[in-house]
């Protein structure tokens, strides 16, 4: 199955928009985890295990395996992903950018060594450089439009002739590089209003919404911008907040507890209002 | 040593402003390289010894090596150099770009695992994605400005008010970002007379300049232009005439000549007219 078909199933048949991210940071992992041969493939695991039928998606973020050597835990984890909850989409969260020739030898390491079903993706270079990805029809391209953290401005917000940086990149993927319905923009929680913006150029794209937390006020604000009118349309994504929602041997039932009252506070803003 | 102290001595006392990209692909190998175990970084260490005199530094692509769960191959790559041309920086070729907390992974990536020198990042997510690179203040941080490829003009050409996006990146690097004389800005070989803008906007700031041949048209306009006052201030990289100059065991003796012949071009228009 495609990603988008694979993510319209998640969302109607789990009744949830929520992304778990897994960003292991072993400083973090409880206590009886720590120096246990990998660690960090047994810590998201059980994560993973804990939360798959409350999520959308599952978001593995590269970096923090790529620091730490862990790659071959990554490996291990998808294909745990995939062989345990196989209904249960994966996005690894990777950000490359490179020429063409390079691209694809990223999207190799994504959708064939990593066997992700969509990757995320910078837009800087423009779409030679995401056309590599874009090759493989059955996966999803996930391009950065407007993110949440400080800097997030300092090009994404430029005027560039009647609109933002970041909305000509939402009307570029939307008409021209999206020919195949495989494209969702990266919206960071933090400006509901560009979220809405967003909306209202890509029509039923999927938006990748990272930067929320168990709080309900930016849940209702983001869910009210970015969905679509049958009430789906949003991954929303939340790492830490749930990934280390308890400290010790109980942290992956935390976790769940956690996940749990966020799929559903999302859910209250669905279809309301 | 730092980066920057570390490719001005390169440039004066190996008299060259090339650097050689290491970007390998086992379907290039010759046949006597094909299945042998560790390949790659054999390849790689054949081609690094026969060109170190020729260059101001290299500069491997870490995508060519993790779409082939080859990072074993890059450390140990990365760790030949220091130890055999210890006077030779490397710049990892990554082009990551993500939110600080996940930059400074990225970071622990290229410069605690990989013992990298200096590496290339994306502007995108603006000035505290780029922050924890910097926090190493020893380490180069290299800046995606204007690239050459096809689709390099979709954003970085838009007009920003009176400016384009990627003459705003420059002006950004060179008088906010960077405060400790680290950062480095990449411009194509493609439009030379963009490269002559860069330098006028970033005074003495190194540019790394991908997208050259062997082909003395180029590399004259591109010197030219990018040039200091001092007939140094570029990185001039070549990866594939370089790499795959000999077909046959002689290829590292054949990737010699074409540095050498390469290095010598660059140099006929480094102080002339």
């Amino acid at each position: 199955m495609n990603f988008t078909d694979a993510l319209n199933s998640a969302w109607r048949e789990r009744n949830s928009l929520l992304c778990v991210g897994l960003d292991p940071d072993p400083e973090r992992f409880p206590a009886h985890l720590k120096g246990k041969a990998d660690a960090i493939f047994h810590f998201c695991a059980a994560i993973v295990d804990a939360t798959a039928d409350l999520v959308c998606c599952f978001k593995p973020q590269i970096a923090y395996f790529a620091a730490r050597r862990a790659e071959d835990q990554l490996e291990a984890l998808i294909d745990h992903i995939h062989r345990q909850h196989p209904a249960t989409p994966v996005i690894l969260d990777a950000k490359r950018g490179d020429i063409g020739s390079t691209a694809e030898q990223y999207a190799i390491e994504a959708f064939e060594r990593f066997q992700a079903d969509a990757v995320t993706i910078n837009p800087y270079m423009g779409h030679d450089s995401v056309a590599p990805y874009l090759a493989y029809s059955d996966k999803g391209v996930i391009i950065l439009c407007r993110t949440s953290n400080p800097g997030g401005s300092d090009l994404q917000f430029l005027d560039v002739g009647g609109e933002r940086l970041y909305e000509r990149v939402a009307r570029l993927v939307s008409t021209v590089w999206d020919t195949n319905g495989q494209c969702a923009l990266v919206v960071g929680a933090t400006f509901p209003g560009e979220i809405a913006r967003v909306r209202t150029m890509t029509g039923d794209m999927p938006l990748l919404v990272p930067g929320i937390g168990a709080q309900g006020g930016d849940i209702e604000a983001t869910v009210r911008a970015g969905r679509t009118a049958s009430g789906c349309g949003l991954i929303i994504n939340s790492s830490r907040a749930i990934l280390y929602a308890g400290g010790g041997e109980e942290y992956a039932e935390a976790a769940r507890r956690v996940a749990e009252s966020t799929r559903d506070a999302i859910n209250c803003y669905r279809h309301s209002g």
